[in-house]
């Protein structure tokens, strides 16, 4: 049961965006930028760092609702996302994702394990500044959503087709109009089941 | 040094929105909104949340640029920052903020850390369902911003007196209105010291 009175009917994040619309504002237009807006990393390379990290932060409702965001994005391979998730670096993915994600994973257990060569690996495979900030950025921001969901203790749904449906919208329109639909929807007091 | 090529006037997370000024917003808003705003918990007690949870995460930049906004609104009681970050049981503050800082602390380590017992315990000294929520989102968002400053190893001035000169305005002015500042400054290129 969460520590606080949410919206029972929202899962996750979606019940502590309901609660506090203020916040949730800021916290979805960084999602945003970090994920959902042209980049040189594709949208499935900045999921897959999301998802690995909220996994390594043990996250449930994260790792599972940007699992399937990342899988629309990989055109429905979720055992790629299971294998990231397990051992990256024996998945079937680039050499400079498989560094970022080093970095992202030194960055989840806390800023300053990432070292010189963790950032020297990346970038001898291509990484850019950018792609580096990105990454650790990403990394930061997961250890902040995963805390906050965990944190006030939201429910999460144990059906993984529940986060598959809720995906496609997501992956199609992005994190602002997708807290502001069911903010909308929170605030009208809508019945029945809404995640 | 740091580990991706920043503007080297400008220390700690300066240097980072200067380089990235589209993630820097909306962090700026959240910071803003979460310590800067009116609300039931004063700007002290929630600078005192945040610069604890910098200090757990051993972020030397963001405690003392914290530590040094928390002081200026106790009425420069650097004292008292100093003694919340090294025990504050038995510091001299209120036994809600105690049990507030319990909370943020079991955040720090892992959302999952935090029980009902300690929700319980803020609340029979008065916090309310919003003053948990805002807490628990206060040591999550540091857990994010001290990640980000030493995930990309920015570089934090040593003396004490250079967070206190630039604590002022902060204290005064928010935290979107400072970041537009050297943001700013920095697209200008303007020269000389500007930390």
């Amino acid at each position: 049961m969460p520590h606080i009175k949410l919206d029972d009917k929202l899962p996750g994040i979606r019940g502590l965006f309901a609660f506090r619309p203020q916040t949730a504002m800021p916290m979805s237009e960084l999602a945003e930028i970090l994920l959902h807006t042209p980049g040189t990393l594709s949208m499935a390379e900045r999921e897959l760092i999301a998802t690995y990290v909220s996994s390594q932060n043990d996250c449930f409702y994260c790792q599972s609702a940007h699992g399937a965001i990342a899988a629309i994005h990989l055109d429905g391979d979720e055992e790629l996302v299971r294998q990231v998730k397990v051992d990256f670096e024996h998945a079937g993915i680039s050499e400079k994702l498989k560094a970022l994600l080093t970095i992202a994973g030194k960055v989840q257990k806390g800023g300053k394990n990432v070292t010189s060569e963790d950032v020297n690996r990346a970038r001898q495979h291509g990484a850019t500044d950018l792609e580096i900030h990105d990454t650790v950025l990403i990394a930061a921001a997961f250890c902040m959503y995963n805390r906050y969901v965990d944190g006030l203790a939201t429910w999460a749904p144990q059906d993984a087709e529940v986060y598959r449906q809720r995906a496609g919208a997501v992956a199609r329109d992005g994190y602002v109009k997708a807290m502001e639909a069911y903010v909308k929807s929170a605030q009208a007091g809508a019945g029945g089941q809404s995640y």
